[in-house]
């Protein structure tokens, strides 16, 4: 709880819905019945509609980017250090939009929602939604909102990812593309940790092939297991280094049994626990499948550049040199073919230890890099 | 099933085992009281007594290191590729052995044998072990066959890590050692990722507290994905990408749903689910403890040079470019200490890009280095 709101944040925030009735046509066949997304925005938007920046979310975020919600809030919004007043992303200036994505567990429609043919919760009949879906959901906001083309669209990691889609899809209606610690497609081996976390949950008892809101329960084992997989593949080996090295729990000898030796065990399992809290394990399930699909060359023959070919935007990439889940060499292949079909490009590979969790630090360099960049779109949109 | 034995083989082998009664003392300041051993044997003990290799296994692997059981045998031991006549390692001049490590189920003493004192198995009442202790019993092995001093000690990952205890512990019975792919302590990202294994077999809710015998069931959801994770940190994300890349499973379109879409998806599932037929979960527990626990700078003052500062082998540390569970950077730790300590040591860094799992693979250069190596052994020791 801060005792008092920190005079460089966007203070109290109110999250928004809006419903969208017709039904929502979807990458995988299937209509979707109407949804509704929860947003948040940030600043004000100028007279000339001209200053607005969408921001995406990644796999477990949400559309509360910055601020506090109440003065009981223990934590502020994920993208706080870099968003408010005169920061990087700068509300003084801009007019930032943050919606959480359907399929998720935030408040937009999801797997956790009413199926209005049924009355009860989705679960595992809720249709595949894609990059490409959640896409299409923002631009209907956009509508709403009434924002013509955004100044720019910024995310990072599965956000990075629809900055891409949304040049691809929406050409005309972004001047600017941020894409930050993102790749354009998943590894094999990025897809079989995904697959680890789906069948950990999946092969829950308690799991009840998606209907456990019906059994009052959920299956904790398997989205704790889930997160602790996903957390090892957030941070560096260098960062679990520094952060826990081989430091037993209050220095304490060796157990010789099955508890808690090591600091990072125990880091490992409350961040497990508290993530069963907060997140719905379907949505996890859809999410990490919407990942691996992810592959905007696959319908150009693999040819990246040709996927870009139609983009009018300008682009911003930012990579993270301990990030292994999508490392720098990842950036480059989007850098790479951004060149190749001469698109403005801009790069910046930022020195972090802090692996793929870096595009969430406050890291000088990256604020230099982000707010440097986003000033000169505040000139441009005359913002 | 080979319809026949290779010649390059060492064919048939018989296992064998040695039970010692006296009461083992273990690191953890417990007792067993007496175990058994299983192990195999390939090639013949000179006269001299000299010719004699030890062989130490890794997590899953086991005393049957070369060769066939029966001629139904649907594959050959482990190391088939690098063990039998002329080949790097020379069954037509070298005495191997080769013994299962208790806490193992391969047939040596472990978590699912029969506790003497209940008439039941251990369970999570069997001692922590560690690797030590396996060194100690294979000490008492080599006791058993009359074996003062070994030509050489070899092992790969986990094995590595026994091949440097062995240096330390019993400086004047080994003439060399050979440790691959291994590190000096693991790292808190490698103690993590066994964390994720533990914690997902010891929630299966047909874990039992490791009482599964008794319930006629064992863990099976949870050891399934406790390999699925180790097979992705055995795996380098070049060999996955060469392996699956992004390829659907039998060349079909997007399910949209959560069966399995890509072949690394179905590879994995089947990695999991027939590991469950052949291992015991509490094994994996004890096993990846000893993993945790090995950190023989640690009595050192977290000081490694000081730790080899007894030893007496020649040593051979050999790395592979593409393992990131065991990089080579951490087999150049081993190596900078055991310089800073005047040891003898040559070391190998071999292109390849199998990930961990390179070890066990007859890569050309690894295979020339070990038969050089191990022929100037042969000579040296009248092999």
């Amino acid at each position: 709880m801060p005792v008092e709101i920190p005079v460089d944040s966007v203070g109290l925030v109110t999250p928004q819905t809006v419903t969208f009735s017709a039904p929502l046509e979807l990458e995988c066949g299937r209509c979707l019945p109407g949804y509704t997304l929860a947003y948040e925005t940030y600043g004000t938007l100028n007279a000339q509609r001209s200053n607005a920046i969408l921001l995406c979310h990644a796999l477990s975020g949400d559309h509360h980017a910055a601020g506090y919600h109440s003065m009981n809030d223990r934590k502020p919004g994920w993208w706080e250090h870099l968003l408010g007043p005169r920061k990087a992303m700068d509300t003084e200036r801009f007019f930032f939009v943050c919606a959480n994505f359907i399929g998720s567990c935030k408040g937009s429609t999801g797997p956790a929602s009413t199926n209005p043919e049924t009355g009860a919760p989705w679960g595992l009949d809720f249709p595949m939604v894609t990059v490409r879906d959640w896409v299409k959901t923002q631009a209907e906001l956009a509508d709403y909102l009434g924002i013509e083309q955004w100044a720019a669209v910024v995310g990072g990691s599965l956000g990075g990812m629809q900055v891409m889609q949304w040049s691809m899809d929406y050409p005309e209606r972004l001047r600017h593309a941020v894409v930050i610690a993102a790749a354009p497609k998943l590894t094999a081996q990025n897809i079989a940790f995904n697959e680890v976390c789906r069948q950990a949950i999946m092969t829950d008892p308690e799991f009840y092939n998606g209907r456990y809101y019906a059994h009052n329960t959920k299956p904790r084992r398997g989205l704790s297991l889930a997160r602790m997989i996903g957390h090892i593949t957030y941070l560096s080996d260098n960062a679990m280094r520094t952060k826990f090295g081989r430091d037993t729990r209050g220095g304490k000898a060796f157990s010789f049994g099955f508890d808690v030796d090591f600091e990072v065990e125990s880091y490992l399992r409350y961040q497990g626990s508290s993530f069963v809290e907060r997140f719905d394990a379907n949505s996890y399930l859809y999410i990490t499948k919407a990942l691996d699909y992810f592959d905007p060359a696959s319908t150009w023959g693999g040819n990246l550049a040709e996927a870009f070919a139609s983009t009018r935007a300008n682009f911003l990439v930012i990579s993270f040199s301990s990030d292994w889940r999508f490392s720098p060499e990842r950036s480059r292949e989007i850098v790479q073919a951004l060149y190749t079909c001469n698109r403005d490009v801009s790069y910046a590979e930022i020195e972090a230890e802090h692996g793929h969790d870096s595009f969430l630090m406050p890291i000088p360099q990256y604020v230099a890099v982000l707010g440097t960049y986003l000033g000169r779109v505040a000139e441009e949109v005359g913002a």
